[in-house]
C-alpha cells in the first residue's frame, strides 16, 4: 500500500468546496505510520541538520516522530498565546483574516541547521510564516518537510523560488 | 542530567499564581528528548496496548515520538472543530468554563487496548475527557502516561481510583 493510499479525502472541510486530505487516517495505522516515518528519513538522506521545527498541531506529530527516530531535539511553532515563555512572533495572512505563529525566543542558535516540518504544504503561508520564526534567530532552514504537497495552490513552488529545498512524500493535483 | 532538570518553570502562566512546567525546553534539547523516550518505554514494559491516542498539543510530541519509536498507530484526541471527519465529542469542565475534546469515530475497534499520553496531568480533567472518548469506542485503556506529574492537584489520583495504571516520568509537589 503507497502513502497516499493511507490518506482518506474528505469533501467540504472546513468549508464546501475544499477537499480535505486527512492524514489522521495515515498516523493512525501502524504500518501507515512506520511508512511515513521510513520515507521521511530516506527522503531527508544527505541534508544535515541539527533540531526539527514543526508546525501547530499536526506538524508535531510529524516532527515528533522524526525526531525520537533521529535523535534530534524538537522545537513547537505554535498558534498564538500557547508558549509560556518570552516569544517571537509573526503575523501571516490566511485567505481569510490573519494568523500568528509563534516561537520561544532562545530555541535557535545563530547558525543552528533548522529543518522545519508540518503535514503539509498548500498556499504556504504557515510554512512562511516558521521560516521566518527560524531566520529572525539567525539560525539556517536546512530543508521544509511535508507528507503532502498540494502542488497547485503554490506553496511549495513559492519556498523553492526563496532558495529553500523542499521535500514532500507524496502529493495531490487540485485544490 | 535527569529528566526533571531538563523543564523549566516559568511563573505567573497562564495566570498569576500558577507555576507552568515547561516542557518545550525538554523536547528542544536532544539528550532530554531522548532520556525521555527511553524512560517512557521502560517504565511501560510489561504493559500491552495496540494504539497510542495523544492528547492536542503537547500529547502529540510525546505520543508520535513514542509511536514511532515502538511502531505503533498515533490517534489524536483533538480540539474542538480541527477534525474533518465524524466525531465523538465530550464536554468538560476547566477551572474556568468547559472545553471539548473529540477523536474521529472509528478510530478505535473494539477490545482494542489504548494508551493515552499526555505531557502533563494536573487536575486530570482533560485526560479523563481522553478516557471518555476511547471507551465511547468500546475500547480499552491499557494506561495512562505522562511526562510530568502534578500530585497536588489531585489527577493522577482520581485516574487510579477509577482503576487504571498511571505512569509518570516525574513529578512536582504543589501547584
Amino acid at each position: 500500500m503507497a502513502l497516499k493510499d493511507y490518506i482518506r479525502t474528505i469533501p467540504d472541510f472546513p468549508k464546501p468546496g475544499i477537499l480535505f486530505r486527512d492524514v489522521t487516517s495515515l498516523f493512525a495505522d501502524a504500518a501507515g505510520f512506520e511508512l511515513m516515518l521510513d520515507s521521511m528519513v530516506n527522503a531527508l538522506s544527505g541534508i544535515r541538520f541539527d533540531v526539527i521545527a514543526g508546525i501547530d498541531a499536526r506538524g508535531f506529530i510529524v516532527g515528533a516522530a522524526l525526531a525520537g527516530r533521529l535523535q534530534k531535539g524538537f522545537v513547537p511553532l505554535r498558534k498564538e498565546g500557547k508558549l509560556p515563555g518570552s516569544v517571537i512572533r509573526v503575523a501571516y495572512r490566511l485567505e481569510y483574516g490573519e494568523a500568528v505563529l509563534e516561537v520561544h525566543t532562545g530555541s535557535f542558535k545563530k547558525g543552528m541547521r533548522v529543518l522545519l516540518i508540518d503535514d503539509l504544504i498548500a498556499t504556504g503561508g504557515t510554512a512562511e510564516a516558521g521560516v521566518q520564526l527560524i531566520k529572525a534567530q539567525s539560525a539556517d532552514i536546512a530543508a521544509c518537510a511535508f507528507v503532502v504537497d498540494l502542488p497547485d495552490l503554490g506553496g511549495s513552488a513559492r519556498l523553492q523560488e526563496a532558495g529553500h529545498t523542499v521535500i514532500s512524500l507524496c502529493s495531490f493535483e487540485g485544490a
